[in-house]
């Protein structure tokens, strides 16, 4: 843990907390945290403020946080808005060094007292050191120590995903999608910063790939010098809201942000070499590849598919996300008109089925020459495959030739989209599964995704080929 | 059936059929068709021709198509290229109306042979009057009456769904998605073509949306006239690859297709009224939204989030995919104030989370007074949910809530993104199912696509407003 981080530390790893202004209800609807953490079995100590209860799930409930028996690393303050500040104080006093502000109402609310307290807050933090995360936040996520001070129930999975944003929804499951790791609301940000956060998952080893979901943030200097020099070490995603002039405006209303010029962030970004996504359906496809993939060397890309409508699908998207569509060596095109039937042309993409039909061989042996063709030549930096899941049931399966293929293929990312799964019992889930994790390759639901990905994964190694760090440090 | 759909009958509903060149193997491997069928309990006549067998799967199999014992309404040919032609000549002298060519290797091949195949088997068409579907074709599919002609097997789920394409890959699965329905596979479409396809499907009342994948024509005038006419009865969705030069290219080779300038196309399917899709996965958003939601009567959406990030990702999307924040009423701004904390900002996209939290009612009945509200407003014209997937173990639950309004709203549509599935057992998918089947709603994987197809839907409608069909029929 370096000194920048150390910052943070108390927020993400405190080995003690306490909850300030904890609701006596437990239970359905009562979105008690308390309840969370005794469930994940979060092994810091944890102690409970509540003037109101003696106790509450079979904890002792302290009449205020002077009253504690010792200092703690972090309190999370659950109190309404105007008691708030001076809770912050007697946090300080009792010289706690972080609190997390859980309440709303502060700048993101629409009268002049909201922000009066924010400032208010602002003030106490400069004036004593304690450092504060919101307010308007559900705080913080660890799934790696069992810890967070989110009201919502979340299922503790290592991932290796850090997450900043300024909304809960991002602690959140996207259907299939578990996105951390570790999560960090900074709500209205008033204190700790995106900055800030990008400096503690920076040389985080738990952590290999960054999401940001930013609305806004006054000081963007600061903010764009740290993530230039992440950026150069594990990737930075961003979802940024703000694009349009109405959106611009809700904003200041929902975290009281700064939000700026939708082109300059465009600018920005792509200067530090931060991956913009255009959906929140994006995040899994980009975060899982670049969790599974090797880096791309470059931005030519070959394709072997079962339906020729899927190779014009794949060209039409290449164009679309600036990826090159691979010129195959002479040798490449030799071995692949050994394997097709005499009138189909053969090139890249390479329309691969009616080769393993009209093959002697096993249709899955078939598929694997073709893939294993394009994969050895060198000008080939990456390979999608549109393949019937029901290949599965075949000998080598679909699976089988691929994890293969990662495995002789080291340094070429292979993608998949399968589609059809009616003949078999595999899901093109479970065939995603095995792919994704037996294998070091991603299973997308349509071409325009998988490409999309690709094109993404493309943009960022070239930033960091471009960027100062040595090419040794590159591969993860 | 009317007169135009004549011509298509045979192909899709035939009482007898026969089958030109079956392989003899079976089982895992040999993709025959006739296991398929078997399997269907397909109730029309089926016979073989193979005159190197005498029985395949306990069926008899004929020497040859004069060899059959009667006229059949459809031949599948699945012979090799070159004996094709003097097989359809025989199915013609036999009587047979419509043959299927499966075989590949004619316009779609490199060489000359290939074009100069399909020429003769055009001539054969044109002077006996036999109609020939492909070459280069899966053929047909019907789940109203479990026929197929396709060598993969498929679910035979009754959705109101007609697609026609040049690839079977459109036969297949999406991941979760059933397409058809009734399925046409024009391959190198050397006689039928899409005009007929639609004139098929036009006055179909199982068909209520219609799914085009197009690579490319030679007639595109007649096509035009008569998807204009269609458009106007019911939705034609179209994917058409060939936006690139590149793909453009490939599409020559594949099915041999005119493809023509893709900035023409888009013209040209704005004037019919034919809603073009960026992306496969897609077509379950829109298809999905036209069989359940009611026409929406103007652009002017609403929406209810429990997240303020939602509100702005929301607000970004409505710039991006043409639709208008409604402007509520001075009454519905009055009523939401009422249900709101003091300190929350009301208005449209509403922030419905912090009001739920600070009421003194159950927080389903909070969440259902806003999304009322909302719905009550003659300004807005669609409502859009972001919701917790947890809210479904509350009472009322997210689901309840979602069904009821769409009962008391039938003509405004509702759609909902939900996320984080941790708490309860219930799955989004379970909850998409529940509001799609027993509701008149859709569950969508994100803000963007949910608000995409809101975009996509608007358009139609205002073009069927825009139409000559009297309103009257408008409605489904």
């Amino acid at each position: 843990m370096t000194g920048r981080a150390s910052k943070l530390r108390p927020f993400i790893e405190p080995e003690s907390v306490v909850f300030v202004g904890i609701t006596r209800e437990t239970g359905l609807g009562s979105f008690n945290a308390i309840e969370n953490l005794l469930r994940y079995k979060y092994g810091g100590k944890v102690y409970l403020v509540n003037p109101k209860a003696e106790e509450i799930l079979g904890m002792k409930s302290y009449p205020s946080v002077s009253a504690l028996p010792e200092k703690v690393d972090l309190a999370v303050v659950l109190t309404s808005r105007t008691i708030t500040p001076g809770i912050i104080r007697e946090c300080a006093a009792k010289g706690i060094p972080a609190a997390i502000i859980m309440g709303q109402g502060f700048a993101d609310a629409t009268d002049a007292l909201g922000k009066q307290l924010q400032e208010e807050i602002i003030h106490i933090a400069r004036e004593s050191g304690i450092r504060i995360m919101g307010p308007n936040t559900v705080g913080v996520a660890n799934a790696f120590t069992d810890f967070s001070t989110s009201f919502m129930w979340m299922k503790m999975e290592e991932v290796p995903v850090g997450i900043v944003c300024q909304s809960g929804v991002f602690f959140g499951r996207f259907h299939d999608l578990t996105l951390l790791g570790k999560g960090i609301d900074l709500g209205n940000a008033c204190d700790i910063d995106f900055a800030d956060a990008l400096e503690y998952y920076e040389d985080d080893p738990q952590v290999k790939v960054i999401v940001l979901h930013i609305e806004g943030m006054p000081n963007g200097r600061r903010f764009l010098e740290v993530a230039r020099r992440v950026a150069q070490k594990k990737p930075i995603i961003a979802l940024k809201a703000g694009r349009g002039e109405r959106s611009r405006k809700a904003i200041q209303t929902h975290t009281g942000s700064m939000v700026g010029r939708d082109e300059s962030w465009d600018a920005a970004f792509k200067q530090c070499g931060i991956i913009r996504l255009d959906d929140v359906d994006e995040i899994r496809d980009v975060v899982q590849s670049f969790i599974c993939l090797p880096p791309l060397k470059g931005n030519r890309v070959a394709a072997a598919s079962f339906s020729g409508a899927g190779v014009n699908i794949t060209l039409d998207a290449c164009e679309r996300h600036n990826l090159r569509i691979a010129s195959l060596s002479p040798e490449t095109e030799k071995k692949l008109e050994d394997i097709s039937p005499l009138w189909l042309g053969t090139g890249n993409p390479m329309d691969i089925w009616p080769s393993m039909v009209a093959s002697e061989q096993p249709i899955g042996e078939t598929f694997a020459s073709g893939v294993r063709i394009l994969l050895e030549d060198p000008n080939v930096d990456a390979l999608f495959i549109i393949a019937g899941a029901w290949m599965e049931q075949f000998n080598p399966s679909l699976s089988q030739v691929i994890i293969k293929m990662t495995e002789g293929f080291p340094d070429k990312p292979i993608v998949c989209w399968a589609y059809e799964t009616w003949t078999i019992d595999t899901t093109v889930k479970d065939l995603a599964e095995k792919i994704e994790k037996e294998g070091r390759s991603v299973m997308f639901s349509s071409v325009e995704r998988a490409i999309r990905t690709l094109g993404r994964l493309a943009k960022y190694w070239d930033f960091r080929r471009r960027s100062a760090i040595p090419l040794g440090e590159m591969e993860r």
